[in-house]
């Protein structure tokens, strides 16, 4: 694995100032490194859908974040990545405190770098896996 | 396809109020029907992500929203559904005025729903098909 | 939706003398369009998981040759296409004489060929889906 | 993660016995563990797509097999499991003297067993993974 654009960190630092639906959420990635990102959020009632659980949509939104900068991470200067397709399995019913996600790549492409992310709740000092997705992140 | 609850308009009706995210976002379901679903949002900067198209992971929230109540209509009094898995295939760039999305079931199962959504782009008088998505809905 | 090579018809017919496991399964492609395909094979025994049903993965592999071959007819003279990934949804259990299946591309790209298949059993007069699938076909 | 019939081994292995299709490809399940499997298989001409490369479609099928068996090995005596969906993203290409594969059970439920599998080729010394699934086992 091998990032072709040694400033990544602070170029993705800059987009992230802009990731409006990311704020919009609460969501911020804190690790940024060769083919890795994590990044957490405090749960509110916002995040919920109708019995309370955290949303299916959050779920999603923060794979593909993580996922997608992982991807990110390993591209030249005048490149960029989009999301071509994104699968996410629901394992567990998600409730807590925290939604805790990391995503990383893993294959590097010359089209497409494949990733997975997955998604944890943690609850008090419990942390349950709640979702996994895999995905295909095009270079542009 | 059949409805096992007569009564799914107003059941679904009451648990949209409930349905955090969703109003958080934006998104509204418009139409509910055997089997599927219709809803639409007005697009703004807090939907997009760092380059200024809308983000992706609005888009696989109202897919999973539309094509989740489309199953939702078909299951009995008391039973309800949860988002098994959701694919989403990203198909063009998504820039414009409004979100519009689509959900229906294309098979119906003891256990599992599978749903298919589309997410349309409107900008003026054009349409654009965005996204394409398929999901397992799991009824419990 | 355009194809780039006026000869893909005579050209994807060269390539399937060479399919070799599409022969050993018995699958034979006998419409070849603009943006989409067909195909059918008579079911045997040898085409069963244990419970007499045909296995998933004859299923799995019919879907990727109509969608790949559905990709291949738009793609130029000098380039051709890879699966990058495919999800199959299994709808119902499949039992009959023949398998039929047909692909189509539902957005043709630089980089990506997104398709869909579906996959029928007949039986006698009768049709049956049972299976589902989408994939990005990538041009190389 | 708990094997609910004690006998799953000697069970599985008469249910191999009725696998046509793994038999035709000449695929052999040599582990059977809780909640894992692996198989492997010498690849021969007939494996091939027109490129001389493994066909998707054969990659597809042992990682249908291995994941399937996998979510088999939890199930109670008198139940099984049918898959529900599969995606697989095909990393690399394929050319190699064996193909390897192994599947586990990532999430086990009262509905559905989550399960991944990895696909690798065996090239003299070489192992090369050159695809990943998920997919959810629906218990039956």
């Amino acid at each position: 694995m091998k990032a072709y654009n040694p400033e990544f960190r602070s170029r993705i630092k800059e987009h992230l100032k802009k990731q409006e639906f990311m704020h919009h959420m609460g969501f911020n990635l804190d690790v940024i490194d060769v083919g890795r990102t994590e990044g957490r959020m405090k749960l509110e009632k916002i995040h919920n859908q109708q019995t309370g659980l955290v949303h299916g949509g959050v779920i999603a939104t923060v794979a593909d974040i993580v996922a997608g900068f992982a991807a990110y991470t390993l591209v030249g200067p005048k490149e960029g990545v989009v999301t071509g397709e994104l699968k996410i399995s629901y394992l567990r019913a998600a409730k807590g405190d925290t939604l805790y996600a990391r995503g990383w790549v893993i294959k590097q492409g010359k089209k497409i770098n494949f990733c997975e992310a997955e998604v944890y709740v943690l609850n008090g000092g419990n942390e349950t896996l709640v979702a996994k997705a895999t995905t295909s992140m095009v270079i542009i």
